[in-house]
């Protein structure tokens, strides 16, 4: 029998987000690699590419020609996952089992930039706040069509996180429901703001803050920091100090210090194993449901796949599919090596 | 304003085993690929391979021989996410946030066949009832240690699910707590079984022989189907018909036909896109804490990542990460897809 080590003996963590757990197996990590590896390309892109279906001025999928853009631009996905149409549909109650219904929604997509080289961590901080101030827009225009109740807004960077095109690019799907996760975490969200009158984030930063050992960087406004129950290797997530419950409440002031601690992370990211670093990312924050949600605070998610090299990743398969995510490496450890990364991005570094 | 068609329009579909909604987007399927391909081996492996540290003979990773089996062989996991250790551990009521607990565990690797190049659907029928009778004894020994109330049996197959060998192999982590997936099923489960004195499985399987449309294979005793809730494109579910709650307590009879139920699902997804199908599988029943648990009725879940081709995969990424899992062609067309694959394996083809 031996004391309990959380940095050394297999264990679980609780998410309070998501109401579950996650097993964390700390001596694991000295496990042999010989399973697939993933493929990089080291060519550099050109700043324009005259077959990409995002470069200004070039014909989309559907035949129409985007325009000229010299900042953030965004259109309407081509091959979106929802449609606008409304549908009639009557519950068909007898049915246990083979429950559906129809789901109404807009996917659009938002180029980052007209350069199709240039990537967040390269990009200058004012081209990063106008992305901010993008999200901000498509957030109040798409919230306030009347069928919306959910803005999800998302990035899925790099070929092994499913992206089909390089060229600096998230999305945005709008829809009727609230997503699975998104349901999920409000209820986490609501159950501790009735009991504690304090959003559970605001309080869950100060406690981080307090620890400091999974904490990767700290601005006035902004936390980056790999949440106590984080899954994947280098997952992180951006939280704002303050209860802010919407990317539109932001002040001026905000904005500019999310678009340092968004530039920073991204930076620290590629630098960790000299490569673009491959995430899906995305915010979570209010549903536009017209109600107040006082429970909800601004927060953004990284899920990284990488493990052990810009080629080797974690795969979240047998046992993580029918049993819980686990994960090999602790938080703490994650957390102490992307806080020694530079802040410079290591294609400038001079050495 | 148009009237509901589930083959057609965007809809959500009720999961009742996890308690949650999947998004279904029928019209996207003719989205077009400019992604990720995968890379699949066209090498044809040897019958044995004498760096493989799985074949009979060979020197394993922690320096031991493996012996010269002929059937199916379990070995302890050299690298295991759990350990057996006792730990002593009192918990901290304090803290909100920073939820832990040690976890105890056993992982054991389960190769299927001395062969290095025998998988599944080309093995003879009696050597995948060696196999299940296997996983029976290995159920019931993990099960009878007295702090394991959890044994979970599954396999990796492809380098596309994180499989680190080729030899054919599978696993089983065995441990104290009921991961995450198992709980929630559990749930679901045991409510509908207080409801309705009979399994939701035996209802379910009933309202799907029914209907027909999803079924993929059906003898005596099991049926195979692409679930109404589906998030995988080729995503299947084999059922006992008969509400077994563990693998232990199938007749002989039974266990033949889940042999065949196996070897005959197994051909179709090799031979769906002429390539050795890669999935996740595993399979759930009843935890081994010592209770009764007539609610489990024992299903063994197929999740396989390809969509297209033997080289395009679904990614489960941005949208499927922060929302919930989105899914292009409808089951009912999957299903039919796979029920039209031939039942003899394209290698044994004779054109
Ligand atoms: O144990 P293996 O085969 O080395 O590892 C594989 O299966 C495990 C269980 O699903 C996963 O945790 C690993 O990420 C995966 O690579
Ligand atoms: O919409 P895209 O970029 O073509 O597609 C990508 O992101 C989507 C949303 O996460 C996923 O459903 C797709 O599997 C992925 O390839």
């Amino acid at each position: 029998m031996k004391n309990f080590d959380i940095n050394e003996d297999p264990h679980r963590r609780f998410n309070p987000l998501l109401n579950e757990w996650v097993l964390v197996s700390p001596h694991r990590a000295k496990r042999p690699w010989q399973g697939q590896n993933e493929t990089i390309s080291a060519e550099t892109l050109p700043k324009y590419d005259p077959t990409c279906y995002l470069c200004p001025g070039n014909v989309r999928a559907n035949g129409s020609n985007n325009p000229a853009y010299d900042s953030s631009y965004v259109f309407e996905n081509d091959f979106a996952a929802m449609k606008q149409d409304e549908i009639i549909f009557e519950e068909d109650i007898k049915h246990t089992f083979f429950k559906a219904k129809p789901e109404q929604g807009i996917s659009r997509v938002v180029c980052f930039s007209p350069r199709h080289d240039l990537t967040l961590p390269e990009m200058e901080l004012k081209a990063i706040e106008t992305i901010i101030k993008t999200w901000q827009k498509e957030y109040t225009d798409l919230g306030n069509i009347k069928y919306i109740n959910h803005v999800q807004i998302f990035e899925n960077k790099g070929s092994v996180m499913g992206c089909s095109n390089p060229h600096p690019h998230g999305q945005i799907w709008a829809q009727s429901s609230l997503p699975t996760q998104v349901e999920k975490t409000q209820l986490s969200l609501k159950s501790y703001f009735d009991k504690n009158h304090t959003t559970l984030l605001e309080d869950y930063v100060k406690a981080e803050l307090k620890a400091g050992t999974r904490i990767v960087i700290e601005n006035d406004h902004f936390v980056a920091l790999v949440p106590f129950w984080a899954i994947w290797p280098y997952e992180t997530m951006i939280v704002s100090k303050r209860a802010v419950n919407k990317i539109t409440n932001f002040t001026a002031e905000e904005v500019t210090a999310y678009a340092r601690i968004l530039k920073q992370l991204t930076v620290k990211y590629d630098n960790l194993f000299s490569t673009s670093f491959p995430y899906s990312s995305g915010i979570h924050q209010s549903p536009t449901d017209g109600l107040e949600h006082p429970e909800w605070h601004f927060h953004m998610h990284f899920y990284p796949p990488l493990l052990r090299s810009a080629t080797v990743k974690k795969f979240m398969v047998g046992y993580e599919m029918l049993g819980e995510s686990q994960r090999d490496i602790t938080p703490e450890k994650s957390a102490e090596i992307l806080r020694q990364q530079p802040e410079i991005h290591y294609k400038d570094a001079v050495n």
